[in-house]
């Protein structure tokens, strides 16, 4: 289906492809100006674009050129943008700024947005952005920097709308008309008791619905999810995943509201955390392709050194087969199918757990049902594919010894391949350790191993290569 | 850090681990009082669960016990507990539901939930649903259902708020407090021209601190995404996520205001759509644990008979070099390593690849950087494992000549495996086909294939075994 005559703002179809991509011509006339040194040229270009294509621009934007390229976009290089920047992009392109432009740039911004620019700053310059923002803004700032990193605290933003319950709907109204200095940045207001503690929230279609005289308690919504200042970001999203939430009030552990979070802030939370456990599992680290290259290097060759010491174990134990390999190398053809098969049907089971594990849909209630539900499929594929290779086998090298052999090593690994890939991320999960991050390795290993092992194992009880 | 001591609402505490998950005892509790008999007891337990909980705690029962607990819930169990509900669990209970009881809780809901609860029933059992609804309902999903699958025409809401340009703040705020029957689920309104064209989008909190005289076309945001009715749901995810968008406007190919979208509908696609890369990856299908069994063993091993021949294909290499193996069986012992090694190293530049092409990150504009980028990540790494394995080798076996092979095919592989692991899913993707379905195929048959045949290769060109 074609999209390209459905209706589109201007800039989507000067700029931007069908899939709201900026289009590589475009990117690359900007950066002709740019190299030509025709600021106002590239100005020109850019000034239609949103903030995010813009920061997008930056991404896409081979590093040599981008100090040139804030140079000439001037001001269209605001706060905005730099929120929507890749982290090492943006710090790219805050180390070639003065701490009183960084400031400037943060001051725009709602604290969370802010944050985010300032946290991940070498100390040094971060006390001297600090220094050089307006005193509320800091103070702010600085305590959102108190809070553990990818917490409530760093997420949120101060500006909110708290009323107190014995107000009206029309004291709200003329509150919100009366003060200028109010955010415009808000869905959902928060009614407070006299110690500041949340005790319901108001969506504003319901305020806008709702004859002036009656109380604000009674339209707020008492059921609220209150999210704890320290609650890992991650735990942040998901609750805003099940309840459906717009915002949230965030509160300190004596429950007095000290923020709020909004959807908009999560929704990247989401996408990162979901997209993470793949690139964990591979072990490719946060596999930013913006990450500075010796990073990448570093986490990767990690994973493989590790993965490189788990090869060797498996190939010890081909190694206690060599006198059979030798006198019969066809066990050495035959070998790798039933390791590679195992480890295949091992990650399809580790990947469907560690989702489950990472979407709470895994608890204590139904970890049982779940094994025995892997064990089931394990034992349905096993049987399958051992039937499989085993008749290939005979009708292929017309050896019945061989081909029950293989047959059952198959069924073997393939169970193995399902328990490993069940048990070893619950196991991880409840020793709080992200099965994400190191269950492959464990998985792997088993069915290397263990198909080694059955393969070469049954061949000699069989008298193969004896 | 602790945080049973934070603030919590009294429904947390009781029934909902730190996690935010349903507790065992508390299922437990709920089962032993549906399987009594004691439905009140049920119930009472149950009644303070928010309806996304009551979702999770049908999740959790055992497929035998669904039914009872449904009956014993009777009202508890409403539209929003189905809409909140897995796919195939809700199917197991719709089967158990007559056409009318289906069509009641069906027109509680906004269009979008209410379809997500018809579309996946039978022709037959739809038609009778449909029949039993009152006829706006009706109309209104049966357009849904005329759009295709997975597209924003089935993800948005009719229900909305739409304004012509001429209108004041005031009149919008007479009209919505005038107007009982109007839905109460909006963040924004949005302004339309006589054709029902969306001119502009204005938030409620606009709205609120706006005075009642000025024109609404003077308040409203002009830029605005509109999202095209056939519009895939990934890519409607990708323009939530990238704009930060609350709600957005549906329109009809000929520009006019059809439908609404709101965040809550879009943020539990972002969490499927990004997770189910890794599910793919690994051949594990939708990777849905609830899924009926027999569905799942029937998509995994459909991937594991495709690995099975790509496995058969490496063996047949292997299979080439049978007789220096015979002579030199060491060679069978340390050829798994090298295509070990190679498949874990593709597997980490495909799973950066895929979340890049899935995030819009990597366009044509940065796709010959990436390439280079990963050729340089390989050239490492590869040097750097060579070494490693080279100087094992020779210590362990004192082999010169062993030594040097198998540290040549470790950094052949390495750059055979970083360079399948871009080109294999970028080709793919220009190819409209989802790279996360069928990249890793053909990568771990690149670096198994290859891997073997660089070993044995160099070691038959080194003597080795001659």
């Amino acid at each position: 289906m074609s999209e390209t005559d459905l209706p589109e703002t201007d800039v989507d179809s000067a700029q931007l492809d069908e899939d709201d991509r900026l289009k590589p011509e475009f990117v690359r006339s900007v950066l002709d100006a740019v190299e030509d040194g025709d600021a106002e040229a590239a100005r020109a270009l850019v000034e239609p674009l949103h903030p995010a294509d813009i920061a997008d621009l930056f991404e896409l934007t081979p590093h040599e050129l981008r100090a040139a390229l804030a140079t000439a976009l001037e001001n269209l290089l605001d706060g905005e943008v730099f929120a929507e920047m890749n982290d090492y992009v943006r710090e790219d392109l805050i180390d070639a700024l003065s701490a009183t432009q960084v400031a400037d740039i943060a001051s725009e911004l709602d604290t969370d947005d802010a944050v985010a620019i300032i946290e991940d700053m070498e100390p040094a310059d971060q006390r001297e952005v600090l220094r050089a923002l307006d005193p509320d803004d800091r103070a702010a700032i600085e305590e959102a920097l108190r809070y553990p990193e990818e917490s409530a605290g760093r997420l949120m933003q101060r500006e909110l709308i708290a009323v107190p319950e014995h107000w009206s709907v029309g004291d709200v109204m003329d509150y919100l008309r009366g003060h200028e200095e109010l955010t415009t940045d808000f869905w959902e207001i928060f009614v407070v008791d006299p110690a500041h503690k949340p005790v319901g929230t108001v969506a504003l279609s319901w305020i806008l619905r709702t004859p002036h005289g009656i109380a604000i308690s009674d339209v707020m919504q008492r059921e609220q999810t209150l999210i704890p200042v320290d609650m890992d970001q991650e735990e942040v999203a998901l609750r805003f995943q099940k309840y459906a939430l717009i915002s949230a009030a965030v509160v300190d552990p004596a429950g007095r509201l000290v923020g709020m979070i909004t959807v908009d802030d999560v929704v990247h939370i989401i996408s990162e955390e979901a997209g993470e456990d793949i690139l964990r599992l591979s072990g490719a680290g946060d596999g930013d392709i913006n990450e500075p290259i010796h990073l990448t290097v570093r986490t990767r060759i990690t994973w493989l050194v590790v993965n490189l010491g788990t090869a060797m174990l498996a190939a010890s134990v081909v190694g206690l087969f060599q006198g059979e390999i030798g006198r019969f190398a066809l066990l050495a053809v035959l070998m790798p199918i039933v390791s590679g098969m195992g480890s295949n049907a091992g990650t399809q089971t580790l990947a469907v757990m560690v989702r489950a594990i990472a979407t709470n849909q895994l608890t204590s209630s139904n970890t049982g049902r779940m094994i025995y539900r892997e064990f089931r499929i394990a034992a349905a594929n096993g049987a399958m594919l051992g039937a499989l290779i085993g008749i290939g086998t005979l009708l292929i090298f017309g050896n019945v010894n061989l081909a029950i052999v293989i047959a059952m090593a198959m069924v073997i690994n393939n169970l193995i391949a399902g328990l490993s890939g069940v048990l070893i991320p619950v196991t991880l999960d409840r020793l709080d350790v992200d099965p994400a991050v190191s269950s492959a390795v464990f998985v792997t290993m088993m069915t290397d191993v263990m198909g080694f092992f059955s393969f070469l194992g049954l061949a000699t009880l069989f008298g193969l290569g004896g």
